[in-house]
């Protein structure tokens, strides 16, 4: 079966986020308050061909931890979306 | 109240995604099989302060559409996500 899955990619705490801090800067400017902690991230939608959602949420944790995040700094997180397009 | 809100950043349909096929391309040297329609996106994580969800919601929206997504190629979507840090 085809399940569609989302990948999370995010910095881990502690890890500096300029991106995130930028934005933050610039919020009031745009009239935005009451906004904080901003984080920036990554995300992946893919479609696996597993036999069951365990095994697609495996495949695409490993291949998360291989190829879509660098673990020394940041998280990545499977998780199984609602299919937009099959 | 103090609400975490996520808006997730994503290609339209059509818009052509280079680093998704760019990684789609490499997975088969990694040894994973299966995995097709490979699409990266962008997520940002923040807290709002706001009187009820739906003001949340709709700050994060406008928000995302102003400063965090290009919508001539990007869509936007908020949604409120469970609080991992308060």
């Amino acid at each position: 079966m085809n399940y569609f899955v989302i990948v999370d990619v995010t910095l881990r705490q502690g890890i500096a986020d300029p991106e995130g801090a930028t934005i933050e800067r610039a919020l009031p400017a745009l009239g935005f308050s009451g906004v904080s902690n901003v984080k920036a991230g990554k995300s992946f939608r893919m479609s696996i061909d597993a036999a069951s959602e365990e095994e697609a949420l495996e495949k695409a944790t490993a291949l998360a931890e291989r190829l879509l995040s660098n673990p020394v700094i940041e998280d990545a997180a499977a998780r199984l979306g609602e299919t937009v397009t099959p």
